[in-house]
């Protein structure tokens, strides 16, 4: 049975879901970031995946990177499956500007989160939604 | 036409060519250390490849992420699209250990490269090459 990584739920508000994968925006304003986590159990490593969901991760992933190039069309995308800490698989798509606070290096480790004020954490889960045609409370 | 980023050709030795990507051993002996580069002129970003580029390039980060299991069959794995230095289209699959260098923080930007001596470099680019089906001088 699939159950989100208790650090994963702390650090992370919901954006919905997608057929294979849950979508949420890491709470941390200092950069758009959102994570896809297959609701599978039992998977660390994206080669744990069958080769069907690897596809449909495939997929979701580039409509997530597509989504987040919408909002943010001068980002520099990164995309990563680390999973060092947290070994739930969970892949992450940050949007990153020569301006933010870890360029040009990774943002993993090195500055503690900021969290969104509530209303502008709303704006952006229900733009990525809306973007990603997730229905509202999905 | 597809030129490797001078960078990237200076830090890297040749494991050989996939159907789309040329796969790189970064020379970095504190990690064992995958790049795949599309073979394609003037990419940045996984969304601009086209949908069946885009596939293979799944389909071939798979391969490697699965030979790279093989000849290390204890490794977490770390696989990352960052481009936040060179801009090239490159996906770093990076084996990675709980008592090697960076960890559990990420390795870009962490520890200056350790070369590897010559014929430890030979012997890694051969075992790929196997596990990958890759012809050597191809």
């Amino acid at each position: 049975m699939f159950n989100l990584d208790p650090r994963l739920a702390g650090d992370t508000l919901l954006v919905g879901e997608l057929p294979l994968c849950r979508v949420l925006l890491m709470n941390d304003a200092q950069y758009p970031w959102l994570i896809l986590v297959p609701r599978l159990a039992d998977v660390v490593e994206l080669t744990d995946l069958s080769d069907t969901d690897y596809q449909r991760y495939c997929t979701e992933s580039r409509a997530v990177a597509k989504a987040m190039l919408e909002v943010y069309p001068d980002a520099k995308l990164n995309i990563a499956a680390l999973g060092n800490v947290v070994s739930q698989l969970h892949i992450h798509h940050v949007a990153r500007f020569n301006n933010d606070a870890a360029w040009p290096g990774p943002i993993w480790g090195k500055h503690p989160a900021i969290p969104y004020d509530p209303e502008q954490a709303n704006a952006l889960v229900k733009q990525f939604q809306t973007q990603l045609s997730i229905k509202e409370g999905s």
